[in-house]
Parts: structure tokens; sequence; C-alpha cells
């Protein structure tokens, strides 16, 4: 006999990691309208506004912007195959997790893959992107804008200067960026990118928004061989999200079309400026508060992401039990570290709806109470009073 | 300045189509659950509980059952991608839409593909399969159990018993039959199946529930090359639905489990037998009242799909007419023909949740007032009489 199991009663819980991060309860609300047919016109008509809102929030005319149905992950993955065929030279610049899926990536397609690297928790420099395309005629030039397993913010302006020298398409994982940081698509040059909807944007993970310019869809059209995968193959996703006749590909998930729809609402209603500026302050003040703590932060100065700080964990210092005591204790979420960093550093997000003051308030003050109890040495209070310094 | 569009307020619709089908509101309010963390012991846990009620879906001790994390397309994709290395041979049935697309799918891959036919809205003979097998030594067989284009349902033992008589793996499309039909794997020795959530097991889209059998596993663990998709990889995928310790590989949707397992709940209290029975029951009086309309319906007989029925549009009628009205005037949805049916045929689906007998009356009662309208010559009542006759 089948096992049916009990109601579903999660605990709540304040989502500090890397994601996802705390949904309004608009989205939730969002999320309990019925299904429409896929081609339904009310439901072509919902899409239309949600790729629309999507290109205010990715700051880009690009026709071809829309959410692939799967997860962050899979929107670098229909990046990555709908640019590449196999042969293809690509530099994939790598400095943390996310850097090494897309090499990853690039040598399962078979693409001719050159890695340009730089040292966990630094930005790449943009001299050695030139470097690179100095000895390699790239197709592709991929990076990664927040890297969540560091918390290294990239800049991009400079690289996606020299990118464009050398003839090569620019493409941005802004996954962990979009709606906490400026992405600015057009403005930038940036011909292909992609995000999650659990991050900074505020929905519920199951969607990769993502965006190719007119550049990209031409290399696109102009592949000599198939699309390695139907289910992300652009060419046909186009014609489900664009033109007058829409054609069927797949069933889209149209409850995460209705909550991305919803989140981009609230984003778009708070306004862009707005939304980063406070990201900003509450990192600010949870970055002040950790150092005055005495915890030191990991990513480089000057180049740390807003939405996502790593601090290395004190020598010590039980990694396991102080995010089981978060958790238990306070409903508190942070995230552990990846890769490299696994152990040594915990990974703190303030993304999206998770993003406020009162969030960084209550962790700073779990986390000096916790540390205590382990054994280490923290002036009362010092965490917050520097926190709420922070205007 | 960014557009923020108003307040989603669709209209009301009952889904008699090819899917998604109606949603249970049980199903609607799992999905204002708040998210966890992707490994949230809690989370974990719910994981859990989802995968042993897929298995009892499926009828099925494979360790290997989860659902993707994309829609049904993804399901097809990630059991394909995963068995297939460039130059296996690979036989696949084709005899609708969605054969098709397999076929497709294992030319991207690069496996070398035979293809066994038969006529749109008939079945495959296994005799065919037989002789496909004799000629080429296949790794894979697939096939589709019900197709969605033509409304057949496809007998699985017999090809089955001859699949593995050759040593081949048996692969099968039961996007639309789960729920609806007996799938049935470790009885019938499917080795790899995938579904959706949005047909007969009354989710919304967005999942593809998938399952492999230890034979399956083993085949992907001694492939000599890399497998194409890091998306869709089983050997990491394993890792983070099963063992003692979770890994990471993408950030699930959790709203997407929650629904998904509300959904299997569902489907558990009502019992497997009892949903087929039902399934059937109002199949069988729609097709009564098709049929008794004089209606022509295109799956071949004996073979006919409880979950989707397929109907020759009438000459002289027109499809765009009717199917407008059905939902302008009665908020019903019924799906066109796909392919060699595009225009010929209407496809109707009692799914889930929508299959009830009220949903087969109103559609008969909708359908003859709109026929009659358009100049169909249909005997007031007849097909409603005939369907309330069948018990």
């Amino acid at each position: 006999m089948a096992t049916i199991h009990g109601e579903l009663k999660p605990s709540p819980r304040i989502l500090l990691g890397p994601g996802p991060s705390n949904v309004n309860s608009r989205v939730l609300k969002a999320m309990t309208t019925p299904m429409l047919g896929y081609l339904d016109p009310e439901f072509i008509k919902i899409m239309d506004e949600t790729a629309d809102m999507l290109r205010a929030v990715f700051c880009t005319k690009n026709t071809l912007t829309f959410p692939v149905s799967g997860t962050g992950m899979s929107g670098m993955e229909a990046a990555l195959c709908n640019l590449i065929e196999p042969g293809d030279e690509i530099i994939v610049c790598v400095k943390g997790v996310f850097g090494g899926r897309m090499a990853d990536i690039v040598e399962r397609i078979g693409g001719k893959l050159t890695v340009v690297e730089a040292e966990w928790g630094k930005i790449i420099p943009p001299e050695k992107v030139k470097e690179a395309l100095e000895k390699v005629k790239a197709k592709v030039v991929a990076i990664v804008h927040a890297e969540t397993s560091t918390g290294v913010l990239q800049p991009l302006d400079e690289i996606s200067e020299i990118v464009h020298h050398h003839g090569a398409l620019f493409l941005v994982d802004c996954v962990t960026s979009l709606g906490g940081q400026p992405v600015d698509l057009d403005g930038r040059g940036i011909d292909i990118a992609y995000s999650g909807t659990q991050k900074c944007l505020g929905g519920p993970p199951g969607l990769a928004p993502i965006s190719f310019s007119q550049r990209a869809m031409e290399a696109i059209k102009n592949r000599k061989t198939k699309i390695q995968s139907f289910y992300f193959d652009v060419n046909l996703l186009e014609r489900y999200w664009s033109g007058e006749q829409r054609a069927y590909h797949h069933t889209v998930s149209m409850t995460m079309v209705y909550a991305l729809r919803e989140a981009l609402r609230i984003v778009l209603e708070e306004g862009l400026e707005a939304r980063y500026a406070r990201h900003q302050r509450n990192a600010d003040a949870l970055k002040a508060g950790l150092t005055a703590m005495g915890l030191k932060l990991i990513a480089q100065e000057g180049y740390r992401a807003p939405m996502l700080t790593t601090v290395a964990i004190p020598d010590g210092i039980s990694d396991a039990n102080i995010r089981k005591a978060l958790i238990s204790e306070y409903g508190i979420e942070i995230g552990g570290g990846l890769g490299d960093f696994a152990g040594k550093a915990w990974r703190i997000g303030l993304m999206g709806e998770s993003s406020t003051q009162s969030n960084v308030l209550l962790l700073l003050s779990a986390l000096e109470k916790l540390l205590s109890r382990e054994g280490y040495k923290v002036e009362s209070g010092i965490g917050v009073s520097a926190a709420v310094r922070i205007k």
C-alpha cells in the first residue's frame, strides 16, 4: 500500500542564504490563479506583459527576452547551447563555482574552451580577457556578474568593450545580480544574459529569465549544426514567445509565469534605482556589522556584491553548529561555503524581500549570541551598533 | 518609463484540451506555502515524500524516481540525453507528434536513429518493433504510451517483452497517461519513463516526473562520454535527490514540488484503480456522446486513450469558430489538431480534475448548440442522452 504523506506544514524561515529568498505574499497569492491553456489569448497576453516587464528590468529592447522553463542553471545551459557549436572557440572566465560550471557546459557541448582564471574571491582583471582574446579568435566570452560562491561583483564595462573590439559576443550570468544591481544589457552591450527568479527578483525558483541581442540571434541563425537541445532551442522558443502566430513548443508553467509577473510588478513599483539602493544599504550595514564583530569578509574590497556576502568561518568555530542553531533557534537560513570554500565560509544573502534592515539586525544579534556560545570573543552589541550607523 | 501591468485576473476556464487540466484548489493552496532552502532538512523530507508517492503512482521501486525541473518535454530530453551517446543505435516508434519529437532529439544527440512508423491514429504493431530489432542491435527502444496528438493508447506488454528479449532498454513517454491509466513500470519492465504534472496527475505544469530502473542506471554509469547536458545529468541529480548526503545541483522550485506533492496526495487518496476507472467512465461517456452526434473518432477502435479523444472536424465546420465560441461563451478550452491533424481534428482532454461527468455533459451540450449554429445537422439532446447511458 502506498503511503499518503501528511499535510504540508514546513516551519517558517528567514531566508538569508544564496537563494531562494523570501517571497512576497502577493507573489504567493498570484500562484493560486487557476490555469489557462498555453495558447489561450489571455495567457499569451500575460506572457507578453511578463516579457515586457522583464525587458524593463534587464534594461533592454531585445525582442527575444523571456523566461526559460527551468531554474537559473537551465538559463546557463540554454544560453551556452544555443550559441556554441562543436569546435567553436569560447572563453570562459572562472573565479568561482558558477564560472566553473559554464566551462563544464562548454566542454559538454564540444566547444573549444579557453579559461581565464582569477583567484576565488577576486575579480577577473580585464587585461587577462584581452590577452586571451589576442591568442584565441573567440566566438563568445562568458562571465559571471555576481559570483554566488565568492560574493564578488565583477565589473563588466571594460571587459564588454574589449570583447566587442575583438568581435566576440558577450555572455553574462546575471542569476544573482538581476534586480539587486544594474545589469543594463543595452547600455553595457551584453549580448546574452540569463538570471533566476528566486534571488533579487523575489520570486520562487522555477524560471530562468533570458535575453538575446540581435547579434546573438544572428549568430544562432547562422549555425551550421542543429542546436543540441530541443527543449532549449531558441529558434523554436522564439515562435512561442513572440510574433503574431504563436506555435506550441512545450507547456509553459502558467503558475511560474504568474509568479514572475507579480514579482516583476513589485520590482517596478519599488523602482529599479530604489531597489538597488536598498540592496546596497542593507549590504553595507551587514558588512559593517560583521567587520565590527571581527569577522573577515572574503571578497576583494571594492568588489563586494551587495546581495551576497561571504564571510570566513573563524578558527575553532563549527560551521555545522552555527548554521543548525540559526535554523533551529531563529528560523534563519544562511548558506554554507561552496566548492573551494566548503566548510571555510558562510554565504549570507540579502536578496529581494529578504534584504531588509530588520533581517540584518536580527542576523547580527543571532550570530553574536551563537558565536559567543561557541567560544568566539565578541563585544556585546558591537555588530548591531556598527550596522545601525549605516544610513 | 517601464509599464507596470495590472493585476492578474484571467477568466475562469474549464480545461478540456491536451493539458494543462484544471487544478484542485488544494494544490493551488499548497503553492502559497513559503520557500525553504534547497538543502533545508524539512525540504529534503518533502522531496523524499514526493519521490515516494511518485514511486507509488509509477508502480515502481526504482530509487531514482524524481521530478525533473522542467515541463514534460524536459522529461523527454532528460530521458534520452542521459541514455544515448553519439553513435548509439536507437529505435524510436513514431505514430504522432511526440514520437516525432523523440526522433528529433535522438538525432540532435547524435544517436543512430531507426524509426518504426505507424499511420497517425493507429498503434505501433509489436511485430514491426521485432523486425527493427532483428535488423539493428539497439540500445534503447522508445515509444509514447498515450500519444497526445492522436489520442491513441499504445499497448506496451508485448513490445516490452520483445525489447528485453533483444537486450535493449525500454523507454516510455507517459506524459499523458500517468495517473489516468496504469503505467506499471516494474510490472511491465519499463526501464525509463517520464511524465508531466499537468495532465492526469492534476498539478500545474512545471515538473517532469521521471524514473530510471537499475538497468538504465547501469547503462548510464557505463557511458564512455559525458552526458551532453549538465542540467539533466542524472549522475548529478541522483546526488541531490537520493542518498544520505545531499549535494547541491540546482535550486529546485519548492513551489512546484509542493504542488506535485499535494497532487500526488489527492491521486493516492482517490486510489489508482478508482482514478483509472473514473477516467475510463467519463471517456466512454464522451465518446458515446460524440459518436451519437454523428462525429467521427479518429483513434483506432480498441486503442482509444481514455484521457484524450481526437474527433474529426466535420466538413464545412470552422475549427476556429467553434473553439473560439467554446471559450468565449462557455469558458471551455478544447485543443486544436497538432501536426498532420492541424485544422482537421479536435483534441478533447478529460484529465485529472477535468475528468468529470459534469464536464462531459456540458461539453456535449455546448458542442451541439455551436455545431447546429454552424449548420451541422444534429438531433437535439442525442449526445447527452448517449453519454448518460454510460455507467
